[in-house]
C-alpha cells in the first residue's frame, strides 16, 4: 500500500513513542497507519513480541485515525474508551505495520477498528476500539 | 493487600519487561501481581500513561495467573487469543498496580480478568482475557 | 443475595423482554440483577442457551446499571458503545441470575461489569460495557 | 452482495434461530452470512432492536464461518470463547443482514470479524470473536 503523510501534520514524537521506536507513516480523514521496528527490548518471555506491544499500536493508530483535521493548527484530542486485541497470528519478518480505519461515531464518540501486520504482510493481530473526544485545543 | 511471592518462582526479567520497568509483587494458583513505577517514557502525546501500557500490564498479569503450577521447574506457558482494556481513570499516584485473577477454564483454554490500580487505589483500568495453553515444557 | 428492587421504578417490559421472558429483580446505585428461566426457545444449535442471550443479558443489566435516579420520574437513558463477552462455563441450573455493576464513568459515559450465573451459583459468562447517556426525558 | 448456500447444507432451525426469525442466507469456506427480518418483539425499552440481538447475530454468523466443512455428514462444532459488540449505527431498514469471516486460527481455536448493517447498508454494529473448535461428529 502506498501511504501519504503530510510532513506538516508530522508531530514530534513523544515519550513512548521514542521508547518504543515506532513512526506514523500514514494520516488522512478517517486513517492512520504505523510502523514498528521489532527491536529486541519488545520481545516477551518467550522471545517474541509482547502482546501488548500489538494492543500499544492498534490503541495509538486507532486514535489517530479518529482525529485527522487536515491542519497542524486544530489539534484534535480523543481518549480511548474500550479496546479490544485478538492475537491472530506471529510476525514473521522484521517490522511491524499497522493500520486503523474510523468505521463511525459521531460528535462525542467514535468507533475504529484496525490491523497489525508484518512487512511481509503476515496478519498479527486486529483490533476495534471505542473513543470519546476531548475538546479541541 | 498483602501480596505473597515465592523467590524460588521469579524468574529473570524479559527484554519487554527490563525496557519498560515492571516486576511481579505476586503469584498464587489463579492469581498474579505486577507493579510498574510511572516513568517518563510510559507516558504518551498527552504527557499521561499511554493506554497501550495498560493493556501490557494486564496481558501480563493475566497470562501468569493461569500459569502457576508452584513449582519453578514446572513451566507452564499460554498465549493469549483475546485482550478486552476498558480505560476507566487516570493515576494520580506514583506507580501502577496491576492485578489479575483466573476465573474459569478448562485444559485447553482459561479465562482472566484484572484491574490496573494505581497505588492510592485509583481505578485506571480493567480487562478480560481469554488464553490458550502451550505445552509445558 | 437478597436484591432490592422498589416497586415504584418497577417498568412495564419491552417487547424483547417479554418475548425472552426476563424480568428485572434488583436496581440500585450503580447495580442491577435480572433473572431469566432457561426456556426451551432459548436454545441453540447443541440444546444449549445461545451464547447471544448471555451478551443480551449482560448487556440490558449494564445498561440499567448506569441509570438509576432512584425517581421513577427522572429517566436516565444510554446506549451501548461496546460490549465484550466471555463465555465462561454452563449453565446446570434452571434459569439465569446476571449481575451487572458499574465501576466508573463521568457525566457523558460510563463503564460496566457483569456476570451471569445459573440460580446454583455456576458462572457461565462475564462481561464487560462502554455506555453513553442520552439525554434524559 | 450475491450470497450461496448450497441446499444440501441448510440445517433445521433451531429453538432460538425460529423465536427470533432469523436464516441463513450465505455459507462457505470462512464465511457465512444471515438475515434477520425487525420484528416487533425484537426491540428494547426505547422501541429500537435491543443491541443482544446484533451480539446474537454476530455470534452465530462467526460460529458459522469457521466452521464450513462443505458437506452436511461432515459437522464441525465450536464453542464461542470470547465476543466484543461494537454499536456503531441504528438501522433504517426493516431487515439486519449480518456477515462474518474466519480471518485465522489453527486446529484447536479460530478468529473471526463480522458486520450487522440494515438492508440499506447501514452499519450497525461491527464484531470479533474468539472460538474454540469441538470434536466433529
Amino acid at each position: 500500500m502506498d501511504y501519504h503523510l503530510d510532513p506538516a501534520l508530522q508531530e514530534p514524537h513523544y515519550a513512548l513513542q521514542t521508547h518504543l521506536g515506532f513512526k506514523m507513516v500514514a494520516w488522512e480523514k478517517h486513517f492512520a497507519a504505523f510502523e514498528l521496528p521489532l527491536a529486541p527490548f519488545l520481545m516477551n518471555r518467550y522471545g517474541i513480541p509482547h502482546g501488548g506491544i500489538y494492543a500499544t499500536m492498534l490503541d495509538t493508530a486507532m486514535g489517530y485515525a479518529g482525529c485527522y483535521t487536515g491542519s497542524p493548527e486544530e489539534v484534535q484530542l480523543a481518549m480511548t474508551l474500550s479496546l479490544t486485541t485478538n492475537f491472530v497470528g506471529r510476525p514473521v519478518g522484521e517490522r511491524l505495520v499497522i493500520e486503523a480505519r474510523q468505521i463511525g461515531g459521531g460528535r462525542s464518540t467514535f468507533f475504529t477498528e484496525g490491523t497489525v501486520k508484518d512487512e511481509t504482510g503476515v496478519l498479527v493481530a486486529t483490533g476495534s476500539g471505542t473513543f470519546r473526544y476531548r475538546a479541541r485545543k
